[in-house]
């Protein structure tokens, strides 16, 4: 199969090397600024260049993006209607609106569509999905994320756009309800855009979801909280080992039928730090990409997925524009 | 001079004990419940227990009042009346209505009104409020706390009155600015109370203040970010040493003036974490209590610090009760 | 019952306190200087003061010794000559032959003899003993403790004596073999005692314990590694929760049978941090102490533990003297 | 200059990249596999190959040598013979009658002899050495060094030819003293070599260094205590961020003149994480390879350095094979 990658700035390379390393797979890849394109031709001897989109379109059967988010609608567009599958780097578009457009031309064209959340093949996320699947964290109380360090600015985005779409991923794949509302509130201290937010994503039941992104902060912090009524976990990313602890935790309520008689005990037994699968998650996502394409299966970060994600991002935006008020989102 | 120490529940005795180690102090105590009151006094053997609010009243010159947070504000301004000063444990009262009735009072009977927030007389609270008078942090960006743990569940009160305020104290000590408003959103899982719940804080210049506060958490967080823009602090109370650890990092602008070529780069440098006066904070509490009333200083806890807190809670719990939007603060 | 804790220095309150708090249980309590026993008189008015030794001999049925080391020998013979039962702080005594006799004497006399080792109580060496049991660890392949801080000098004895039987205790309690011989360095860098200083005990089958104990180290450590062919655990004493990690890992060899062929592979599986008991250590102590004068059940640290331990201690002590040459224990 | 690489094993690779990477070096390779030969041709284009090691001896101005310990003696000294300058990977030698060699050969054809401890080129390292040189540390007490994990298995040697050799290095480049004795001791479980041992290194003035290198730990440990009489350091390499920890503690005498009456205080102050210099330490290695070279400046870990540290090594392997007593150094 003939790949093409477009786009070789910060992301792109890691593409083409998951990619070039597949078997069957010819890769090609272009980029706009022509001494980009030449780095790379440097650093993968093996791969074709293309002198532009167009050229690179003739060849391929895939096309990967890894532009600015700004250019994934058009250049999805015109992926998709040259008749190749189509992966896109994240966040998956600026828009719900544009991202439906994308997501009903791959429909119609019979192409797979995938977002690149990378997350989701970390030995720790998919742990943490079997484990939720398994039925092992009871019904989900909450998640809760934060997400920060110091930099690195984009230019053309804020915070919000540029972090939290790993972990509204990481979220939507394990709960993978439709929310119901989101509120965000963020500060703009070095540039027109947003460095910190806040963002809160509101699902059925009281489940509650909350993401602290920070470009502006002295430590570096990934960590995901999941409250279930069974169990809870901690997801540490800056944990060298050991990233994923499970609390065999909880809340007892005794006579819960006399509310005014409740009872509240805890509940505290062993914690639980499974192995996880090792590998590069960029390596498994790239597999799935080729998997779905050749077999037609559904890939884990696939249009319905992409489009709550995207959702929720907007509605963030939304929220931030009009002073942090929550808005609902519609399905 | 003659203490009075009502309520002997969780807190009181902590207050006995403390005031009962002061020189020239000679200390009284009662409880609503003839089984605790007669539990303190085999406890405080030297300590004189008063069979009522009324007799105890008769005894001594200052009150400290550690009943539930409904009772506050009666038994207060029944204190007041009575002439004497007035120590009123975390959270000070249930509405800024309330709130206000009882500093008016204390200012018209001459009287020292102040809440136990403890946290402002630990070393590390003292410390990082003189990094920042001394300008060490340069303007403050951004300050974020998570406070969370399983349990211990509130009967008559939700996770944000019970716990952030010792956070919001914290804050305002440092800030010393009139919010502009406050924004909240929490989840009932066990009771008919939130028992996790997001604040925002809002002051001017972008400035935010975020607070995490959470009873069903799997693992114990005590940890607060400071962000300036000179320097930054994590103080992380669950440190057995190194509790304030204040990094020389930030974010430099250059040709700010063009905004569109605005560079921006990152600036690493040491970290220190300064030595932290020891000693209980309670005992300086105590002490500043004592000394306020003697000398007629301003407590550090005292009116107008107060009042901040009590209305960012106000706030906060009329913002969760109207679905999580944005109130402004009139001060 | 009545006993009689002799010595009110550092820990001799505590044994106070604790075995007060035991039904049944009448105490005395003495001290060779009397501000001290004032001072204690003060704190427990229900306890009953002893102006001597043999005073406080004439009322009691059992004794527990916290004073200095060097006065265990002989208050210890004294005690048991006058029928007591007999509670040691650890370390038992400075030589093997006054153990040895103390042990002889208690045997003759039929009386309970014991030494303090706390730690064999705590919840983490409980199941850390319930897993070796339970042969969780398989053949135990070594044992490593970091047992360092700064302070507190102790003046009559060196940094071994002082902090390295807590260790050793551990040690014996997991391994219960005899040692084979022990080898010991350290320097004296503030008085005429170590204040820093390596143990190295040996055991059959290649089995080797170490222990690092040092009084000027800028840091608290107190972590155990205890390496087994099936699992290992790390003991961490300074977590606030969580103390014992049990690891899947190991080391598998393929082929061992044709040595020069060996393959050596890792195994690397979950880790598991048990719920422990909570509850203070040292009442666990003194209810197997009463226990074990009540029914003739043998106690955890009991005289063939407390000999094992001392054999240690002395043959440290004369490595240290001779240089650091490896000295050979006769059982 | 043209640099040849002999031996392209775990190591050879890294040594040929960033011998690549510097300006005026032309780079050629050889390993005794032609397997391995063709693998880095194919990951070096740039690089030539030798079909031998008289053939790259043909070639160039200086070997660096990264094959087993057991040849680096003949290869060494043919290289030198060849007039070439000389790099060895670590551990020098297996013996110091083979280092002296070495380095009376290199002596004699005036030619540059270095050996890879790259740890000295870390900017924790260097920091760690500058405080010491600027008297910051005060006088030396100790240095205790953990290197312990899962693995790596060394067929041809035991865990402290393979492990200490990093922390020997780093211990000489503080204290630059000549060792007075060495003491090891280790057990083998695995195989015929050690794969568990301490080793302590004596220096004039009761300081001390302490090694526990260990390959069948569950946990990565890389950590160095400094202790100096007027600041301590806590060198933790498997931190992220703030590797090294400079503790303002340490002890105070008071009357040390009289000597029985001496009262020992603590002093603790501020705990200090300087900014250390980023950049890969083995590029810094082969930058003062080639500077030396062109120079005739004295490398940071040449023949002096090399020898102490082989001396120790040998004499931890005599001590193993003696049973753990104390072997003298000889300098």
């Amino acid at each position: 199969m003939n790949i093409g990658v477009i786009g070789l700035g910060y992301w792109g390379p890691n593409l083409v090397r998951n990619f070039q390393s597949q078997p069957d797979a010819e890769v090609w890849m272009t980029d706009a600024d022509p001494a980009r394109l030449q780095a790379a031709q440097r650093r993968f001897p093996g791969v074709r260049a293309a002198d532009s989109v167009a050229d690179l379109l003739r060849q391929v059967d895939a096309v990967a993006l890894a532009t600015p988010l700004s250019t994934h609608h058009a250049l999805g567009l015109q992926a998709l209607e040259a008749g190749c599958h189509l992966l896109v780097e994240k966040p998956f578009t600026d828009s719900v609106a544009a991202a439906q457009e994308l997501i009903d031309l791959a429909r119609h064209k019979g192409r797979v569509l995938m977002v690149d959340h990378t997350f989701l093949y970390t030995g720790a996320v998919r742990k943490l999905r079997e484990l939720q699947e398994q039925g092992e964290l009871g019904r989900l109380l909450y998640f809760d994320s934060v997400r920060i360090n110091l930099g690195l600015f984009q230019h053309d985005t804020n915070v919000i756009w540029d972090l939290a779409p790993h972990d509204i991923s990481i979220c939507d794949h394990l709960i993978g309800l439709e929310p119901l509302a989101v509120q965000a509130s963020g500060a703009r201290h070095y540039s027109a855009q947003e460095d910190l937010a806040y963002l809160t994503v509101f699902y059925p039941d009281q489940l509650m979801a909350h993401f602290h992104v920070n470009w502006i902060a002295p430590v570096k912090v990934r960590r995901i909280l999941v409250g279930g009524d069974r169990r809870m976990v901690v997801y540490d990313d800056m944990e060298p080992s050991e990233k994923l602890k499970v609390y065999d935790k909880g809340v007892e309520l005794t006579r819960p039928e006399e509310i005014w008689q409740t009872l509240v005990s805890y509940r505290t037994g062993d914690m639980h730090a499974p192995r996880l699968d090792g590998g590069e998650a960029l390596t498994g996502m790239v597999k799935d990409f080729l998997h779905c394409i050749a077999t037609g299966a559904e890939p884990l970060c696939g249009p319905a997925h992409a489009l709550r994600v995207t959702r929720v991002l907007e509605a963030a935006e939304r929220s931030l524009r009009e002073g942090g008020r929550p808005v609902e989102i519609q399905p």
